[in-house]
């Protein structure tokens, strides 16, 4: 078998370590006799786990004890409900910024819930980018800013996030993990874990406890960041092998040297993919270079049909997943954390003899 | 290392054969050259799996096309409020039945969502166990009865389902897949994976598609089951290697003969410990005989310090995880599908030996 590059934008590829050492104790972790995901919740092997996976985030990111950190479940999309229900009070705005698919996705459903202020839109904006911190109409007393990080559709990324007097509510599933974060400015990260973290079914949410606490009293338990603050996420069962996963994955992210060194390498590993699409006549970036996403680099080619033949013949030399979403169009290299050095090596390689051959 | 029996409630024991080739398929799914959990969850290699986790439920319960089948996350918990929030209208009452701690739980999120009318509680009696379908005090014009088929903690199964005009909403996460079911008596049956269907963090919900529809149009995206219907469980990313596992199982259940020669299997498991119990002088069934659970065998011992020595001399032996649940105390032996008839002779011998010891 020869070696396969997976650019998909997610659930993406894990580091090979952590695969590895998943399928060397599946059936039997760590001398119980039993696999990870045969054991209670509530047990000491899983327990074990689960505190080291809270652990292992609040270290890498520098989160101050004044915030929880929650495994939850449902993807980012059912935050985009959980946030409102939990932060957005009768009477109250929420700051939405409006910078791609997913930001759209996240308003729609605030907008079901309570009031809703665009706080910018560059949403149609071409090459794609986001809101500069400078441009944002912020409301007064807002409830909370809502952001999405980095929009992984369009391949837009916050360079630097707002210093503003409301929380900060951020999508950051497809950026989570790759680099520091200023967390004081933030009232709730959330994160599906599908492309930095682990497996798809895990929900991470880092959130300030004084926010939590105001909750309607209404709502359904499962509902409320409060119920699973309170339980330490053991108030059900958690996704407890989705758990175990970023748990060795947090540890992976560690031994590269945290989330710094992983930043400086997101930055070398995209560098290389701009420059050979600036370098070439062919391709045309689709993001504004000062918000070109490190995650998913996107670009053109002169004609859809000229994009279809890229996308399948990178296929067939171990290139997958590269045809963008099928709402924009154009390629996608989705190079998470565990993306390896080689396989950029390996799609500028390709970009170049594409060139060559229908340029 | 010697055998373990895991006797605990879920996540509990899957068969050996899933987790065996889990393992060897853990780096590469199929000839793709990926892990399964590292494919899109639109990728040809995951959609086989995910269409295949449908039918296999679909054939093996006789689910007919007027049901949807859906893989959600966030466990019975959160089925708790979904269904609720979307069958129980402005006006309406929903009957529920009282049976025990699950119950009691489904009880108190309907309660903040909705009117209930508790039409049978036996909540406190012991021996412990279920209504039966006659004492039911059924609301005129209900929106629905809520049954938990077999109530965890306590030991005790519905055996026989209620023929009522209404439709009955199930939480059925301990027993589902274990015996046959007459589908159409039912609106809506959940089950969280951990106990017979595969690891934790995956949902099934068996949904009568017509019940769906007459959800309130305000409700969020995720928690409408009409968002799940429309996009087959695709309306976000769901948590696909729980469901790949899930799919798994149900090929295991297929190969086993299918519900029917699993029942008949777990009648015959359950018989030999209940026997065992019947014969003694030292332990004492915490469930009424005709209520009897054949996944979670509950039993006493006549001070807690015995209750306390059975399950850790039990422990040193390899029959791990029989201690009650911390609500009740006493003994449980959970064995679900998957738990070995090996694991119940271990333990018929360890308690003869016990009460030989000890009576």
């Amino acid at each position: 078998m020869s070696t396969i590059y997976n650019f998909g934008a997610g659930p993406a590829m894990l580091p090979q370590e952590v695969l590895l050492q998943a399928q060397e104790e599946l059936i039997d972790y760590n001398g119980t006799g039993m696999s990870i995901m045969e054991s209670s919740h509530r047990s000491p092997a899983y327990d074990e786990v689960h505190q080291e996976a809270s652990a292992n985030i609040r270290s890498l990111l520098s989160i101050p004890e004044s915030y929880a950190i929650l495994f939850l479940q449902g993807g980012a999309s059912f935050q985009f409900a959980m946030a409102p229900m939990n932060l957005l009070g009768d009477g109250q705005t929420a700051d939405y910024t409006l910078s791609g698919a997913w930001a759209k996705k996240a308003i729609a459903e605030a907008k079901r819930l309570g009031t809703v202020h665009i706080a910018a839109d560059c949403d149609k904006d071409r090459p794609t980018r986001v809101p500069l911190p400078s441009e944002l109409d912020l409301t007064a007393g807002t409830a909370y800013l809502h952001v999405t990080s980095n929009e992984t559709i369009s391949g837009a990324q916050w360079k630097t996030f707002p210093e503003c007097e409301a929380p900060i509510v951020a999508d950051m599933s497809s950026d989570i993990l790759s680099r520091a974060l200023p967390i004081d400015r933030f009232g709730l990260i959330y994160a599906g874990a599908q492309k930095n973290l682990g497996p798809s079914g895990v929900t991470l949410a880092i959130i300030r406890k004084d926010l939590a606490e105001d909750a309607p009293d209404n709502l359904p338990s499962m509902l409320r960041y409060q119920t699973h603050i309170d339980a330490d996420s053991l108030y059900n069962t958690p996704p407890t092998f989705g758990i175990y996963l970023l748990t060795l994955v947090t540890r992976w992210v560690s031994a590269q040297g945290g989330v710094d060194a992983l930043d400086a390498r997101n930055q070398e590993k995209s560098g290389r993919l701009y420059d050979a699409i600036d370098a070439s006549g062919l391709y045309r970036g689709a993001a504004a270079p000062e918000h070109r996403s490190l995650m998913n680099v996107t670009f053109n080619l002169p004609t859809e049909d000229l994009e279809a033949k890229f996308a399948k013949d990178a296929a067939t030399e171990g290139l997958k997943g590269l045809k963008g979403h099928r709402s924009v169009g154009g390629i996608r290299a989705s190079i998470y954390n565990a993306f390896p050095g080689e396989g950029i090596d390996a799609l500028v390689g390709f970009m170049k003899a594409f060139e060559g051959a229908n340029g």
